[in-house]
């Protein structure tokens, strides 16, 4: 069967199916908004029934899910394939060239909001299979999860996993809710880091103290807060709290190797982010540091006077935002408890430390360079995008991913065409249609290819 | 004479007149009351020269001040005594029992706003100029400085005081603006430190960073302001900014022991504030840290997210306020330049520091404790207090005091009648007959002691 050609020839179709799929404004953080994403949930779920899936919305405590599933011969992998249907907010929907929930298609790129993210990157997958299926060519059991709350967490879905156990079941978890590589090199997203948070106050004194008459005497809870997160890190800038890197993975020389190949130079980081890559640990280059080492980020700060001059305050408490970066083999929740034993045991005699906020968000995990299921994908990849993939460490977190991997028993397998101009999150989000081919290919040939070879 | 005598006679009097300074509303802060200040100010010059002295008002840029002098016989020190006109806010207005500005007495205390601060304070002692005067007793020449903006900063008067050196020079600069011992006895006063202040920010990329992709890559502006804020102090607390100790004069062996004489246990000290006295360097107990060694204080500091649950940033800046404490010897100017190369100097690559606020509000002064200035004030303290007198040393500034001793030549002797139960600044506040007749009693004998032994 000669997909592309397929594809060519419904090509008119789909996109006019898309653009029915983005005309839901289903975004997820806006309770003005549920009924709308309760539509787009079952219409997809009706659009599945009709190329071929047994579909049907899954209850959260909050958003439905959508799932569906078609069984396949006996022997092969199960593939989960994961997408979210809700989108983030259009705001300012005045910087939208055309509405953002009415579709329109420019010099061959699809804009509206979740054109790319994530109705563009899913909508490709699910017409290959409508595909493979009409030409009778779908061979592995498939099982689909489309979440609505992606964009505002992903509490519902979350929460509900451990009671679908069953359906969810897999050996390998398909996720394209991912980006090329920034030199637009298709790519494979190799691991991710875990997330946890944490918000620590210090208290001293009921009221802030005269800073005059009592400065050098009475202890100060932002001076010592500002102690106590320097103490985090060694002068070398690696993490220096106790036990925080057990059971933490090395990255191997291949991965080592692969991930200096993939980099982009300090100039184009600059150039990214206006700052040079020079945080964090000195004696790891930039790219390792996202992909294989942990991290503990001051997202807040706050005590005190902060308006304009001066005022002479021993400022009666201080906070500070933590999020604890963990890369595959650390446990977030043991990484969590260890800084705030560090945190407790290090607080200075006279003030009080607490930890009025805190939680895990997901695990890290990271594939083996070596594993068959890698080199497939990079083939298909290679084929369908007609040049050398890129292996990627990502620095981030999609904790959904790590709890999918979990629950299902599937080894996460990450690859998607997104890229910066898509523009996802702001105005004018668009995915093109060459985009669109490439995620439909990829999948058609993948799923092709773990019919025929089976791996892991 | 028998001045005690002089009082009583006197008193009803005394109170009437108190009471009509008090009735001004003379808020320096509120530009409301601007029309009550310079009413204030214009009774007290009536008032002085109804009394024999040869007064009128200074203009500043902002209030005026109450300038008033009278020679004395050839030989003898000039005394320059200072206080201030204007009051702290009334508020909250509801607290007070009786209004703030209708003085009123209950069991022996006159209630209103600046009955101590520093109404009560300084009218006690033009009283005793008065009755000198009428005895033919005051001998030394006297100058009396009254400004309207202590409660504010003191701007008015800090920027004219060198215009108006002649007028304000002096042997001894008497101050009443201070409180007695915390445990009752009689005080000098014996050094304040002084201050500067500076607003620190260090800032990174442009925006806020995503703390998943570019944490322990991307430089954090708020983990390197904690950096930076912690490397001010060595582990045993001392400051550990190169050359910012430089010229500190310190304590003498008389000097420690008698400021240990004068202390309050850590249990009254945490009585008093609500913490112990925990911060500041561990080498010297917590009488000595207040009153002879310098401190750096964080009074401020805001970065990137503070609202509930988690934000995933690199804040784009971070900014800390700082206020430097320094003891006599140290050039406030010179540490603030050390701390900011030592700032400069330390932040790490990839990010910006800047100061874009800083000042010098005055210097610190310690007065030797063998002078014969304090010598004569501790007899007339102990013959007027009936108690032995205790010598004390503050950790906090009144700039100008340390600004008008420089001006004036004189040295500067701080004893006042100001106790816990004035209230001062807060409703309800309050100064006793007993205490308005110490400040009389020791006002009018150590005039006449200087004429006598023209110590200083």
């Amino acid at each position: 069967v000669d997909l592309g050609k397929t594809f060519e020839r419904n090509l008119d179709r789909y996109v006019e199916e898309w653009k029915r799929l983005l005309s839901f404004p289903s975004v997820s953080t806006d309770p003005a908004h549920d009924a709308d994403c309760s539509a787009c949930a079952e219409w997809l779920a009706r659009h599945l029934s009709g190329i071929g899936f047994a579909a049907r919305l899954l209850p959260t405590r909050s958003k439905p899910c959508v799932y569906a599933q078609r069984p396949g011969a006996a022997g092969l992998p199960t593939v989960l394939f994961y997408g979210h249907y809700d989108v983030q907010p259009a705001d300012p929907v005045g910087d939208w060239v055309s509405p953002p929930f009415e579709p329109a298609m420019r010099d061959g790129r699809l804009y509206a909001r979740g054109a790319s993210d994530n109705k563009g990157q899913h909508f490709c997958v699910l017409k290959a299979l409508e595909a493979l299926v009409r030409e009778d060519a779908l061979r592995v059991p498939v099982r689909i999860l489309l979440e609505g709350e992606e964009e505002s967490g992903s509490a519902g879905a979350t929460a509900a996993l451990e009671e679908w156990k069953d359906l969810l079941r897999a050996d390998v978890l398909m996720v394209t809710d991912v980006h090329m590589s920034p030199s637009g090199a298709p790519a494979i997203t190799m691991g991710l880091r875990g997330v946890f948070h944490m918000t620590v106050v210090v208290e001293g004194a009921p009221n802030d103290l005269h800073s005059g008459e009592h400065g050098g005497v009475a202890p100060n809870p932002a001076a010592e807060l500002a102690r106590l997160v320097a103490s985090l890190r060694a002068p070398d800038g690696g993490i220096a709290v106790p036990g925080f890197c057990d059971g933490m993975l090395p990255a191997t020389e291949t991965e080592r190797a692969l991930a200096a190949a993939g980099a982009i130079t300090p100039e184009a980081y600059r150039e990214l982010t206006g700052v040079p890559p020079t945080g964090g640990e000195t004696a790891y280059p930039p790219a390792e540091r996202a992909g294989f080492r942990p991290s503990i980020d001051v997202n807040g700060l706050l005590s005190g006077y902060t308006g304009a001059g001066m005022k002479t305050i021993i400022p009666a408490s201080a906070m500070a935002k933590l999020t604890g970066r963990v890369t595959a083999g650390q446990d977030p929740a043991a990484c969590l408890e260890a800084l705030r034993r560090h945190l407790e045991r290090s607080v200075g005699p006279g003030l009080r430390l607490s930890i009025p906020q805190k939680g895990v968000s997901g695990s890290g995990f990271r594939l083996p360079v070596e594993s068959p299921l890698v080199k497939t994908a990079m083939a298909v990849l290679a084929r369908v995008a007609g040049a050398p993939p890129v292996l990627q460490w990502g620095g981030a977190s999609i904790p959904i991913v790590s709890a999918l991997a979990r629950v299902s028993g599937a080894r996460p397998l990450l690859a998607g065409f997104g890229a910066e101009e898509d523009r996802i999150h702001a105005p004018n989000e668009s995915f093109s249609l060459r985009q669109f081919r490439l995620g439909f290919l990829y999948a058609a040939e993948l799923l092709g290819e773990l019919a025929a070879a089976a791996p892991r």
